[in-house]
């Protein structure tokens, strides 16, 4: 749940002139079950979306056209991403503050979630996850996961 | 099974000045469980994929950028749509023939599926396909689904 478990992970790639295929699978290419998938689409360049954590859930991002950044915190470090090639995904784990910006005209993001939609998942205010994830850090639990 | 089950479905779409985003959610949006989602980028210009079917796989068919045109037979009866818009996806069931044409260049095409990838739930002969659905219609199984 910190940000050492968020990573790049590359897709397999069937290469092809009619066009290239990739595909993730749940239990397989990433750690859960896809219970939701979620993307957007006809964002304005230089346009940035994101500004929450996750309680809970899990997610896959994908660059499926363009390209655009992910700032990553867990409240201890911060990490940035370039997302612009289809065949790469990055894990974002439970309680990590993201933000995308810098997307290209035209970008496409698609988010694969280990969860449905639930507002209660949510850290939409800095201050409020900063504050519960150094409880986590203080917690035995935490250091037991 | 039939074609008459293949249906465009209107996703949810929360239009947002920095970009609009779409969800959808296992056995809420779709009638399925997401366990495989698979994409095709780089796609030249007036391509054509597809060219089989699935004896159990069901998916939800979605342009997620760009336009093109999805062909279905079903042994009785055929039908096109056009994809073009990025919160509309084309459900098709198990056992109908499909065939992909026209896409634009910089089309994105991205399939939901049931099923994890098996080469053996593949028709990938139209005349193997035509002997198999037939026996289906021909079978009480067919009429009781």
């Amino acid at each position: 749940m910190a940000l050492s478990d968020c990573v790049m992970i590359e897709l397999p790639k069937i290469s092809d002139p009619r066009g290239n295929l990739s595909f993730v699978e749940s239990f397989n290419h990433i750690p859960f079950e896809i219970k939701r998938v979620y993307y957007l689409y006809d964002v304005p360049g230089g346009e940035c979306r994101g500004g929450h954590a996750h309680k809970e859930l899990q997610q896959l991002i994908i660059a499926m056209n363009g390209s655009f950044d992910v700032f990553l915190d867990d409240g201890l470090i911060k990490k940035s991403f370039t997302l612009n090639r289809s065949y790469k995904g990055l894990y974002v784990s439970k309680m990590v503050w993201r933000e995308l910006k810098n997307f290209t005209s035209g970008a496409v993001c698609v988010v694969l979630a280990s969860e449905p939609y639930s507002e209660e998942d949510y850290y939409r205010n800095y201050e409020e996850f900063i504050v519960n994830v150094k409880k986590l850090y203080l917690s035995d639990t935490f250091f037991q996961v």
